[in-house]
């Protein structure tokens, strides 16, 4: 995996490259957050999926690096004093601590253009095509829009501070946390060329166990141990903050977790290559203490 | 024209269609400033040069929409407080003002989105394939980002109240305004199937309109009337701005448009159609009062 990692940084470090142009400021903000080391969940799942349906790992990186860009962009702006007003990110100062709010605007802007040169680049058509490059763009496009991402962090700004159907809760961890996800796996089926059967299993996968993330967020903000996941915990409550475990209890809440794990490992079944890693991705996620 | 301004309306509705879901309020905003009844120029300027080139103005309708959305968001993120801070955009209450900074963010995030949704839509891809739509949104992303429109933008952020060399101002003002007009005439020319040669040909005729218009404007800052303008003149010599007028003069100034105008319409010799709309707008754009 660690080899991995460092394919994924260096193909990301290729295409938002280092320069001395006039707008080298912008350039600058944008790989402060981009090349940060995370730990590429979503683009790990990207070529995870490519290699599962029987692409080569070459053929999903230009997808792989477009959905950690849009990710990137999302913290970006969700950081931003008119949004979360958070003034770090992972450790570091957030983006517009460093390079101001109006950089941050534009490098968020930046990025999300960004995602798109990068998943319709010379790269991404020379290795998949521009058919199934168009494709691919056009779930990231459908999952990062209004009716994804953005219309999830809507409904959250909607529900602040308000109690809310547990429905209602769904709809905004769908946009917020598992769209991307979903673009993220379902991004490797198409780079690879698969049936578009398989591509709804690999949403399948990604929509359940991007719930069962956020539902566990929610637990650890209650049981976690605020050492291990390098963050407060106790937020959610202090905030009044209407969370699974405010509506269902803790154990309700991870017995939804388990129900949701168990509809992604049922999605695998579509696939016929070896999902163990999948499989444990999934399983692991459900039991993450951090 | 009407009529033609009437389809583009009435497409850009269809590709932002108004909701009742949890996603209300951010769909609204972007349709507050997407549907605004404005000249259409991008929109006009992706039809013609796909007319031109022998296509049907339905093959270009997502891209003349596509570009509508970027340049509709990058209004709205222009006019934030951390950006230029404006309270009117074309006699209206800015996004902001209205719908109040968060929403404004995500309205700018959810349009610069829906125009690569448009653009790799299933509509955009019944009428000129996937392929074709592949390369049109490559363009459309290049031109609008860091090495484009936002790159402009950092670029303006970078010189303000500084005295720059003509190059500065020139690279300036191809990336802020230029590059959306590039967009705009070479993706119309991409809908319809025509040859790079002509794509070429089209990106150089919107580089010197983009130009021309820019420091046209610098010119009717000076020259023009607040009253058939629609807004306050002599902004740039009160805040100290270098433009082409403080840098040049009038006179050279205006000569400059005019070189620019002839390289616009040499540039449209490549084509064999009729392209006496595009030249009577590049000279419009250079004889403009308002």
């Amino acid at each position: 995996m660690t080899e991995q990692l460092k394919r994924i940084e260096a193909a990301l470090d290729r295409f938002v490259p280092e320069t001395d142009a006039l707008y080298k400021n912008v350039t600058d903000a944008m790989r402060y957050s981009l090349l940060n080391g995370g730990k590429r969940v979503r683009a790990v799942l990207t070529l995870a999926f490519c290699t599962l349906c029987g692409g080569r790992e070459e053929m999903a990186m230009p997808f792989a690096c477009a959905i950690e860009m849009v990710h990137a962009y999302s913290l970006i702006h969700d950081d931003l004093p008119c949004m979360d007003n958070d003034d770090m990110r992972r450790g570091k100062p957030s983006n517009h601590k460093v390079f101001g709010e109006s950089y941050a605007l534009l490098a968020g802007d930046g990025l999300l253009t960004k995602a798109f040169e990068t998943a319709l680049s010379a790269e991404a058509f020379r290795v998949v095509g521009p058919a199934r490059a168009a494709k691919a763009a056009a779930v990231l496009a459908e999952c990062a829009g209004e009716r994804g991402m953005v219309g999830g962090q809507c409904i959250d700004l909607e529900t602040e501070n308000r109690v809310v159907p547990l429905e209602t809760l769904r709809e905004k961890d769908t946009g917020k946390t598992a769209n991307l996800i979903m673009a993220a796996c379902m991004m490797g089926c198409i780079a690879a060329g698969a049936e578009d059967e398989l591509v709804e299993a690999a949403k399948a996968y990604a929509l359940h166990i991007g719930l069962a993330f956020q539902i566990r967020d929610d637990i650890l903000d209650v049981t976690g141990s605020a050492e291990e996941l390098g963050k407060n915990i106790g937020i959610d409550a202090q905030n009044n903050r209407c969370t699974y475990v405010s509506l269902l209890g803790l154990e309700k809440a991870q017995a939804l977790v388990d129900k949701y794990t168990a509809s992604a490992l049922t999605a695998l079944d579509a696939f016929s290559g070896d999902t163990a890693f999948l499989r444990d991705f999934a399983m692991q996620l459900a039991a993450r203490s951090k």
